[in-house]
């Protein structure tokens, strides 16, 4: 259900609502420095009520909606209009998507599901942050993407984790198994790297863009965000490689595996050969040397005793024993 | 068989006709404030009338007949001409094509087979949408492109269950039919996305079009149709990256299965090889002790009974029984 | 041998001689308004009159002799020197360089073998066609490059269906053969792509090129070929992942047909298994119960019906029966 | 723990100080015409005070304790940040973060451990090298920077014999061991060159910055220092390539082993195959010629002979034995 | 040990000296149009002087020594500083550097071993060659650049005619021997491509120098160079390509042998399962039919032949025999 919070300050004032309406917002706009509206989950009336009241493209209000748009910077005559993305790590992983409007006094920022990296931006304002009191719009959307780009790191340090326990595994034990959890990990990073590489040119359009409504120290922090972007990225990219590395890894350990088995089988088949094939001999029933006589069992054994010996000195100047 | 539809309309007016001459869609231009020419499967006599009364290119006119040429946006004086692809997924995927001329006054399209994306623009005309009933031809031409990148998405989407299902398969059961199937997969990824491409940069083109022509409203619009274009081509990237990994995975979870399969033959192979030794033993024409007596038997049980168990203890140990 | 063939002609006239010289071919030159002269396998005094009658830069004469050269243009002060490439396929598949001198009042081609693609504008020619005859040698130069990117798609065609007939084969009957083959496939496709990519960007030149010799008109020509020869290259390149994707296809057929034999020589060694063992064990010399008497036969073979089926009920299981 | 540490020169001046305060530091900046501020570990208190007294940018004070940040320049109004990474090979390869603060008065570098590159520059500003005296600021950065650069290489030496003895080894006697290191060496290989890239720009934007505090001339030497960051990569990206190549051999032998041992068992079978027919088809308990006769021995004898020899002829044709 | 070399002329003067000192090359400098002077294997003191007498610059001068830069062209205000590489072929394949520095009035050579293209351009020069003669010190640098591109083709040719080799053997017999050749000749192909890449680039800045010691013309000499130094770079990216699908071919191979092993076990162990298993049947010491007597015999040898026959037809259906 759709629930609309609004934040509102001055350098040295600050309010919070819950539960307001659009126009209550647009209200507050007048009134202080900069205002931020968070929708949640917005339905229809609320979307046209931003449309109307805040004067947004519908385009850019359908992509709010749309949840496959790659993040995407749009420039308005007096609005810019970000897409960006956070990632989700529950049982799997997938990344969920922020919308941003951005004005000279205001920013909209339109999401779905729980957000928790708001949240961690809303404890600053409610803190009374001077520098950020003093700030405009334009400051707390960066504060915003700031914290979106910083609460990728920890994800992708269990996703380091995993995969070097994974490699671990492997070189150690491994098994079909491992080449599937592999396989799910190297999904996850390729989807993962697919989805938030738009971005680094996101931040790298944010970083230049000359406008009146971004100040240009502004700009200064957004270059920041997208060196940290830049950063994510790369991780995302060495892992991606090492994860193809490790299958190939798996891929020859079990050919190597293949080859073991085969080994032990040669090794008890040629080891036991001499035992079976003067046992089979010495089981025709034709007059040899010691047929039916104790002599006969003699000579088997010791015959079986030198092949077996042999057999055993060739297979370990081979190595194989 | 040549079919010319016609519908022409201005902010008030609307007019619907079908099987007409060239000729009467030259007189609509004039009448009317945006004109809609769809030529199914033209053949030669159209062609010269659309040269000769709307003044096309001949070479524009000659690509919209060839079925193999990549998108592409090629600009006339007051003409823009745009060459892009549908998904057309019968029993194999393929792509087909759409050309459309863009003027100020009107649009012509040409395509050689049944277009459903056409017959979406034409209801939204038919119900005298009003937002395009004002607008140019620009916009039409937006609305039709639009419709189409739009269409791509529940191929997109089946093409991803297909994945994902096969994905599945494979690792609980993999099979070589497995391989056949995802190779299929994979060739149609790699045709659809290598036809595909070129359409970024053809949405490219259109976006930053300056020209008479365009309003500069309408490219805010085709920038938009840009960013779906590229969400389509970072899904069909992911997906050929994930079908590439599934191949690797394919092939070392069949190395595996030999490896399987040779532990399986190399455990029964052992495990009775006591039982076949000592018996061969036993059967030998010598005079042992307990030949031709029933203590025979009991020392030949006894021992193949050892010896069994020595075995699968031994193996037990190894991690193969 | 050297050769020297000049086509003239006006816009009402046209002449056509065979065997000619450097210095007819000059003479023509004034006299008509568009000289078309074709050397074919030219030696060194050709190349010299060419130096001095045409002022033809020497660097671009021996880049036309040599065979090796990536496709280009050079871009003299009234000449354009264009270096492109046809396909040739007798036995194997490779490239043959085609050199073309573009001036306002002629143009000269210069290459090795029988060049059919040429035929086919002399023939446009002699039919009097009014388009070329009014055009310069711009427009001629077009015709020539436009024949020769349209005559790599009969190739690109049965490239295609060299490859899906592969394509049926391997995963119908994969065999050590199917790889060698595919090589082949590959290497040349590899060679081919990788001989007409710089072309592409040839013709981009030539589309883009503000000179007083080119007419602005032809400029949309040039830019119409370099469409095709997009397409020739992406063709090419969609075709070489299918081809690396079916050697992979092939080398997990080929580990799944290891996997087939082993299989079927674990079923026929296991299912056997049960007789070997039990007449072995029959087959001893000790008192067992039965020795020598027909009610051992009995106990025999029922235990071997007995433990055959049960392992046959086994292997069903395992779904290797 | 914080440490600081100081040396400020002119041209005829030299001054080196250990665990100064920020404050001293600003002093001596205003006596000399260059100082040097080394802080190592930097704790708040310290970051407090570069901010205020050497008016640094938060944001890239922030970045100067961040380690996880890729290379770059910001260029700030009169003060350049520059992020470089230093390798440090002591049991696993990693990378080390070397912040560097350049104005036309001061370098302010920071880091967290241990430096030997700083060092090497001290001892050179200690023998009163003339050169360095007399230049600025910008000339000092770069000492540091090539001298940063310069260490890379024998890094790159041992990894490169590292690589060819692996490679000696694997050609030479392939085992499963191998391939671990193999990926061990790929996967320092993927992280140092995905480490390093981004310092390549990074030097290509300092050859390229037009500002005040560089002098033309220190252009050109940070353009030298980007050709050896070139040929460091240059190497990085050989070496990946050929350790991939070394994956592949690998692979590809340890298939060959499983060749070699499946064909020794293949011989050892066949080989001693017409010794156990024979001897179990004389073993039969009906009356065949020579039946508990030795006239039986030699005709089983000679019948295995035969067939042992015939046997090993086929095999020796085959290429076997 | 250090040599200098020195060629001066103008248009209707020649004068070669060996072994002297770079003062007296500073002589020729002054009264001949052009000055060539060669430094082998310089010393300390030469480089001095080189420094002192020729204002070069101390970086330029470093980076001649260093044998381990990528290609490169550095641009001082009257020097032109080129870095550039020959393939040196003895056993192993290797590139060497040679370092030129290009000025209005003379170039300077420096390199480290034997370079026989030098003596190329002496010999031309000293036949009195009057194009050259005539020419300026930029057209004495193209020549020898343009000399030493030429020499890469001869050995691309022996690296292509190795290649054919190598793939006949191992599509005609693969074993484990030729993967470790492809290999080295892979590694050779990945060092010489990485070796010359940045030289395709050099060659690229030097064809659009605009200053005053580059003639305009000598510019057209630069870009057909950059032709020649791109198709062999061309040549290498193919080969580099096929080698990659040969060493897919080889391990595919591999794998097709190793089935072929297993079937030759698996046809020979069970086209004589029918003779093991029917002589261990009638080698039961139990009384069947024809127990020690010849019927035995005669059931036992047609029980043989039939399941032989039976099972060899059923081995021919599969393709196995």
């Amino acid at each position: 259900m759709v629930r609309v919070e609004v934040i509102a300050y001055a350098p040295t004032d600050f309010i919070e609502e819950q539960d307001v309406t659009i126009g209550r917002c647009r209200e507050l706009v007048e009134k202080y420095s900069v205002t931020w509206v968070n929708v949640v989950d917005p339905d229809g009336r609320t979307l046209e009520e931003l449309e109307t009241l805040f004067a947004f493209h519908p385009l850019a209000l359908e992509d709010a909606q749309n949840h496959a748009i790659a993040s995407k910077v749009d420039v308005y005559e007096d609005i810019v209009f970000v897409i960006a993305r956070t990632i989700v790590w529950a049982e799997d992983i997938d990344t969920d998507q922020l919308s941003v409007f951005i004005a000279r006094k205001f920013i909209v920022t339109i999401h779905d599901k729980v957000f928790p990296q708001l949240e961690d931006v809303r404890i600053r304002l409610r803190r009374k942050n001077p520098k950020m009191l003093k700030s405009g719009a334009d400051f707390l959307a960066y504060t915003i993407l700031d914290l979106l780009v910083d609460s990728y790191f920890p994800h992708l340090d269990r996703l380091q984790s995993l995969l070097d326990r994974l490699e671990d595994e492997i070189i150690k034990r491994p098994s079909g198994e491992g080449i599937s959890r592999l396989h799910a990990l190297r999904t996850d990073i390729v989807r993962l790297r697919n989805a938030l590489r738009p971005q680094r040119d996101m931040f790298g359009v944010l970083a230049r863009l000359e406008i009146p409504i971004f100040r240009k120290e502004t700009l200064t922090y957004f270059r920041d965000v997208q060196g940290h972007m830049i950063s994510a990225l790369d991780t995302l990219d060495t892992n991606r490689e090492i994860v193809a590395s490790l299958m190939e890894v798996q891929a020859t350990l079990t050919s190597n595996q293949v080859n073991e088995v085969i080994k032990v089988l040669t090794v008890i088949f040629t080891i036991t050969l001499p035992i079976a094939i003067v046992s089979s001999l010495f089981g025709m029933n034709v007059a040899f040397y010691g047929f039916n006589e104790p002599v006969g069992l003699y000579i088997a054994v010791s015959l079986m005793a030198v092949l077996t010996v042999a057999v055993a000195v060739w297979m370990r100047r081979k190595g194989w024993l």
